[in-house]
């Protein structure tokens, strides 16, 4: 395998990063290339999720991968070795975000110009990355059961920017005080246009159904 | 683009949320008053953890709770319902993290003169928190089983800046990959000083222990 890369990514001025999101948006467009942001607290299962739904989608569209922390290359070796698809890590010295600026840099370093789906995992943040527009199509988001199913009401924008949110971790549910119908509840108080799909990113419970929202997804944005 | 600029004015900020901190320190110090600021992930176990804690503390010291978040007032009604300690909600506007002039505005508002121990708990989140010094006496992190234990090699600030690190949630270590002591070995790895301490805020076990930390913490604060 080879050695994961690193890059190193720079915050642009934050009164231009609309602008900037609204350019790298239009460009990715033109392109053909459906830039996904996924978000969610720390350790709610980003990089399985993602890990499961690549393996299923890989063998019908070309996918690559950014995966931002602050720290380590853990996620993209583990991205690069569980699916073999295409990743890089970028480091976000110390940020705890990502602006559209930094994931052009990223889209740039990835030299992916034939991928039809660019999944930005973005730091594990459930407050700052809600606050940048990236530039991507959709922003998409992950609730973990553990977590507990109050936190659209303490974590409000990240609710109000994603178009899906993925409740992650249901097998595990038996064992916390989880109200899935309360927590969808919750999501549709936050943003009544939000798909909301559940799932257990380690049996594999739901990740269909994630598969098919992203197939869907990235056809509306090839053809329209 | 010019970084250079934005280091400049981070640089000022933190400059002189540093004096600010540093000042509310020594009056917190003078009035005897330990300030703990306990920080960690969404979802990680703060509130819960609390409420098991200061049960079992406020018979021997006077406690007062200040409830960080964005929105909601959902944890300062835990803590009042499950504890009766004087507790107040602290709303951020949006903002990631606490400095130590919005701990002021806190502390103040919490009219807690008496105190021994007044508790901060600060916005869900592993990387802004650990970035600006709140005042506190000592930070303490909570990172909980489903999270994974690779979050210290991911968002190191927070184990550097932390005396305690909590392992919360235990009592489903069987459901989850979870390497304790692989976990141990990245904290001490960051920070080889901070302690660490395995409980589960649910059962109450090991909370007797972090009851003995927080006993010797506030003895040493007053007595020094």
């Amino acid at each position: 395998m080879d050695p994961v890369r690193i890059i190193e990514v720079k915050q642009s001025i934050f009164d231009h990063n609309d602008k900037d999101a609204a350019a790298l948006r239009a460009e990715m467009k033109k392109k053909g290339i459906y830039l996904m942001n996924l978000m969610s607290s720390p350790g709610a299962g980003k990089t399985t999720t993602l890990t499961q739904v690549i393996n299923r989608l890989k063998g019908e569209m070309t996918i690559a991968v950014m995966e931002a922390d602050i720290d380590s290359d853990v996620d993209a070796r583990t991205i690069a070795k569980e699916t073999g698809v295409k990743s890089i890590q970028l480091h976000t010295g110390g940020m705890c975000h990502l602006d559209a600026e930094m994931t052009r840099q990223g889209v740039e370093a990835l030299e992916a110009g034939d991928a039809d789906l660019v999944i930005l995992e973005n730091v594990g943040n459930l407050v700052c990355p809600a606050e940048f527009d990236t530039g991507a199509a959709k922003n998409v988001t992950i609730l973990s059961v553990p977590e507990g199913d109050d936190k659209p009401l303490k974590y409000p924008l990240m609710y109000q920017v994603c178009g899906l949110v993925i409740i992650n971790k249901i097998d595990v549910m038996p064992y916390f005080d989880f109200d899935i119908e309360a927590c969808k509840g919750y999501i549709k108080k936050r943003n009544p246009d939000a798909d909301v799909i559940a799932v257990s990113a380690k049996t594999g419970e739901g990740i269909d159904e994630v598969c098919d929202w992203i197939r869907r997804e990235v056809k509306a944005w090839k053809e329209a």
